[in-house]
């Protein structure tokens, strides 16, 4: 119950341990194509979705060399550790971060965006982490945030790492030119592979870009003619290609709205049994909780690593010690991927057990039942 | 029989078939010391091996951005796509290749090294690729041209994807400061990941470097301080973590210097057999053949997509067209990994069968006693 890489069923692991196709190869070319087809649903667009053989990080650097020119202005809410590193990674290619910051645990809102736009003139491209692993925001406005952006000529690029599959994001409809994530997270694969979706107008920026991507790796250009033939221009890391065609049929046979149902209900039943439990999430608002990621404060009193060792030791449930600026403070819970009622519930037994042993004051049968009625509803 | 990615033993492939273990856990470090010691003997190093979630392209990619600094001189003898690829990329990231031009199919001498380097002051870094992929050519005196490197303050950056473990290279005794290799050659592992070596004077160079690495993904110094506590920065792909583990156990088992042997024995009787046919290679001298990767000249008269055609669907053995200038005019035989007798053999027997349809001469056994004499030496 990490944030990530989550569960991987069988189905998928086992498909794997099949020999490596010859990547310039038509079975591959078959492989490649099928995939494709499942990143367009999973991605809710028409356009290019790109695997890469690189974790989620990757993706982002794709993005960034690739979309950030020298001097460029980029716009990055920073609201978590994950938007302070593409702030970073954009001033290592010669960009120019216009950083937006937002208190920890808040999430940047359409109005914040469209004032810092009217305040730096000449704003190229704007990135948003939908859903900031490090603190547990998801930014619900983006439909908003892209529609003000689009109108202004201002590229849209959207890290959802953790959260595509998770929470609701229409790329396509909501006008979101760039979007990446991670095979890891709700798409429910073994880690190692990121996607990346590339609408019409941010081809458009290759094509006019003057300079070459600083990568050569995650040169897009490149990746596009090979792309066009099925191909990517080195080596794939076949498993994982053969595992991820294997997951977004699990996502197919599931349906797209399904999943994203399972993963609000299993997070918000989550939320009413730790919240009866008198456990506070780390982000104030509820309209911004993250169903992927729960981060959760650390009540005074409690130690997190013993709290986090019993669970693992007596339950077998492994969740996270808080990240970056976060880490002693909090604990987070990965909802993504594979979870149930099963799931929650386990998780919910080894947390109380792991409170109630510290001496923390719980009310028999109240979370459980909280976590009942969310899942009956 | 393609140059990579190569056949992986049955072991290994049902490796991958594991739940993930948390990257950030007990069992992952484990995993990850197990590698290590692995990697250093695959290596000849006792300096740090880093495993990277990328394929080869990404190593060379994680060696250019953290030893080339915007302006740094460095040498690379081109005399193949790989070799282009690098130098290309140096650029990119605001280096100043100077390109040493060899003509396809040579390899660079030290000599021609050492005139380089009087010829150009300030020469600040080496990078030659060992085992040209495109060409078929091992440059084997690497040990003398790094030992002149060193004298000369120069970093040497050896590109060891097609051949670690199949050509000889003793990265520590010979002074290589930098090496990597692919997943997929002949440690036969699945593709990617890239694993690349770094010395104590690279590492001394990471530590004096003015700017930061331009690439965030790839950032050596970030890496070196997850490596201390076993770890990645970023989520590494966990099943072919599993997978490499258990391909080092196999290389273990067989002993570096058998599995170097084996190689060997394997190309030279596919040379000789190859020659009895009256095929040519596509490297003159015979010195400078890789025994990993055999690149042959397509004799007029045959059908360079026809003869790979047959090959597949009669014998389903699949060798790889020429790449880049050569395409088409070449065909690429991989040997490396998990080949043994078999294996040449069968190939043999595709081979003279595709040619033998085109109407190609063939004086019958000639070509199997030429391999069999050299296995049974």
């Amino acid at each position: 119950m990490i944030p990530g890489p989550t569960n991987v069923p069988w189905r998928v692991l086992q498909a794997m341990a099949r020999p490596i196709a010859n990547h310039r190869g038509e079975e591959f070319h078959r492989l490649y194509n099928e995939i494709q087809e499942g990143l367009k649903y999973a991605f809710r667009t028409k356009g290019d979705v790109l695997p890469l053989t690189a974790s989620g990080t990757g993706a982002a650097e794709c993005a960034i060399s690739n979309f950030v020119n020298e001097g460029s202005k980029v716009l990055i809410p920073v609201n978590g550790e994950f938007a302070e590193r593409i702030a970073t990674s954009v001033e290592r290619v010669g960009g120019k971060p216009v950083r937006m910051e937002i208190p920890y645990g808040k999430a940047p809102t359409t109005e914040l965006v469209k004032q810092a736009i009217d305040l730096n003139k000449g704003i190229d491209s704007f990135f948003l982490v939908h859903n900031e692993t490090s603190t547990g925001v998801t930014s619900r406005d983006l439909k908003e945030m892209a529609g003000l952006c689009r109108r202004e000529g201002i590229l849209v690029v959207v890290d959802a790492i953790s959260d595509l599959c998770g929470e609701e994001i229409e790329n396509d409809d909501w006008g979101v030119n760039v979007c990446f994530t991670a095979s890891q997270k709700c798409l429910a694969a073994p880690p190692g592979l990121s996607l990346i979706s590339v609408d019409e107008g941010a081809w458009k920026r290759v094509e006019e870009r003057k300079a070459e991507s600083r990568s050569f790796y995650f040169d897009l250009a490149r990746i596009r003619k090979y792309h066009e033939r099925s191909e990517i221009p080195f080596t794939p890391a076949v498993p994982l290609f053969y595992a991820l065609s294997e997951a977004l049929k699990l996502l197919k046979e599931e349906g797209y709205e399904t999943r994203l149902e399972r993963h609000r209900t299993c997070g918000q039943a989550l939320y009413s049994a730790l919240d009866a439990l008198g456990l506070e999430a780390y982000p104030m608002d509820v309209r911004y909780r993250s169903n992927t990621v729960l981060v959760l404060k650390v009540p005074e009193g409690i130690d997190n690593s013993r709290l986090r060792g019993y669970m693992k030791e007596k339950h077998g449930v492994v969740i996270s010690d808080g990240m970056g600026k976060l880490r002693g403070l909090t604990f987070r819970i990965g909802c993504m991927g594979i979870v149930s009622r099963r799931e929650i519930t386990l998780t919910l037994t080894a947390l109380e057990g792991a409170l109630r042993i510290q001496g923390w004051r719980i009310e028999a049968g109240k979370a459980a039942a909280a976590l009942e009625s969310t899942f009956d509803r």
